[in-house]
């Protein structure tokens, strides 16, 4: 894998361009998130860099939320600006799919409103957590849901949810920002909910605004813990009081989440 | 990855002992398929291997399939003896699932009947192939389903299975042995189904008492073909008669088939 360096892309050209708007799959297991870095391999990265080779000028891609290292997604939303305005954007997929596929796919290609930024103009995300709830690993789930093999009470942890709902601030649930005030973190979750899938697998679906960075790991370390006995359900709601990342415990691992679906 | 070499195992040791079953899922993905090979990795050398490490004696595996390389397994079964008779075979499972997982992982541990054996006292296999069906690929079921982008008729699929049913003479569908005369290969297929899992997959279930080498993957490459409109589903039975494997044409690539479960 190349890395991809921004610094040496040239300044995008001048002229008419269009808006492009992309949906986005990626197995996150071997980059180091989505946003672009100088010596690691990420998503942003390497999607940047081929899209701007197929283009044949510089791309700079807006991301509707810019997943960790080891995270996954389904529906992440990228646009950038496209200066062929006779481009054939189903050719550009396909030579995009041919090049990063299949650990990095463009399921959709489209022209958007010149005014359509993925990031500013989405309303909402969803995100998907998947735990495998079973005495044994799974050699097929292994990648993209967390093992755990105490058995869990999932009525709890759906009980657990229902503080979570509405508009709070998340800082207990956040990665600590090193050497200044954080931003604010108050979201609004409109749905958060767990499935037992009944093949040993149960999926946690959050829905919000938009999330603080870690934020959904941070909730289902602690709703694994309601759910293994570890903590009560009632407990979440003094967790959010408390404003205090100490207060949430662990993080679950990054291998089960998945950006699922951006909201427009 | 340390490679196995079976000649630098000792003889067994005597004395009395226990017969053990395992049934074993590994992702094939990155193994030279089960049977031990003294060069190359293979699930049988890593698990041999492990498993004399664990009992501090000499093993020797025998088991129900032998998959090819890159091909899974989720139900595969194998059986040797134990000569600790006070062997915790709990503890054996967690010690191996630790040391190989999770691309191989043993999903159960057994004492066995003196007799048993995970090879002859087979009645039957069931092995099952997936096949994606979307216009793009999916980086979730990449190492596990064959992506065919064309349009799949699974209604003439499952009509070409039909003359599979009952005992043949599978030649046309068998790897052509090398330098020396075939042994039988007439096998009884018991059931053989397609399903639409509607998420886009479509995937083959096949039961027989035994298979021949590469079968399933010679009819899947058959009747995927009959899918996309390549070849009629009556052609089957004379590919059937034709006796010869340059009748069936191209397999369908490993990664898609897993062995399922065996019969007992």
């Amino acid at each position: 894998m190349t890395l991809f360096d921004p610094a040496a892309v040239a300044a995008a050209p001048e002229g008419p361009s269009l808006r492009v708007r992309l949906t986005v799959a990626y197995d996150g297991t071997d980059f180091r998130g989505f946003a672009v870095q100088k010596t690691v391999p990420t998503v942003g990265g390497v999607l940047t860099e081929a899209l701007s080779k197929v283009l044949g000028h510089p791309v700079e891609l807006t991301c509707a939320g810019r997943t960790d290292a080891g995270v996954h997604a389904w529906g992440q939303v990228v646009s950038f600006d496209c200066y062929d305005e006779d481009v054939d954007l189903e050719l550009v997929q396909r030579s995009i799919n041919k090049m990063l596929g299949p650990p990095i796919v463009i399921r959709d290609a489209a022209v958007a409103a010149h005014d359509f930024n993925a990031r500013h103009s989405a309303r909402g995300r969803r995100y998907r957590y998947t735990v495998l709830n079973t005495p044994v690993q799974d050699p097929f789930t292994a990648k993209t849901a967390w093992h755990v093999d105490a058995p869990l009470d999932l009525r709890a942890m759906q009980l657990a949810c229902d503080p979570l709902i509405g508009e709070h601030d998340f800082r207990s649930f956040c990665r600590q920002p090193s050497g200044h005030e954080p931003g604010p973190l108050v979201r609004r979750v409109r749905a958060a909910t767990w499935v037992d899938l009944e093949d040993g697998r149960m999926r946690f679906d959050i829905e919000a605004n938009a999330f603080c960075q870690q934020m959904v790991r941070a909730l289902v370390g602690v709703l694994v813990e309601v759910g293994i006995g570890k903590r009560r359900a009632g407990e979440v709601t003094g967790i959010l009081r408390a404003g205090n990342r100490s207060a949430a415990g662990q993080l679950a691992p990054p291998h089960g989440l998945c950006l699922w679906e951006v909201l427009y």
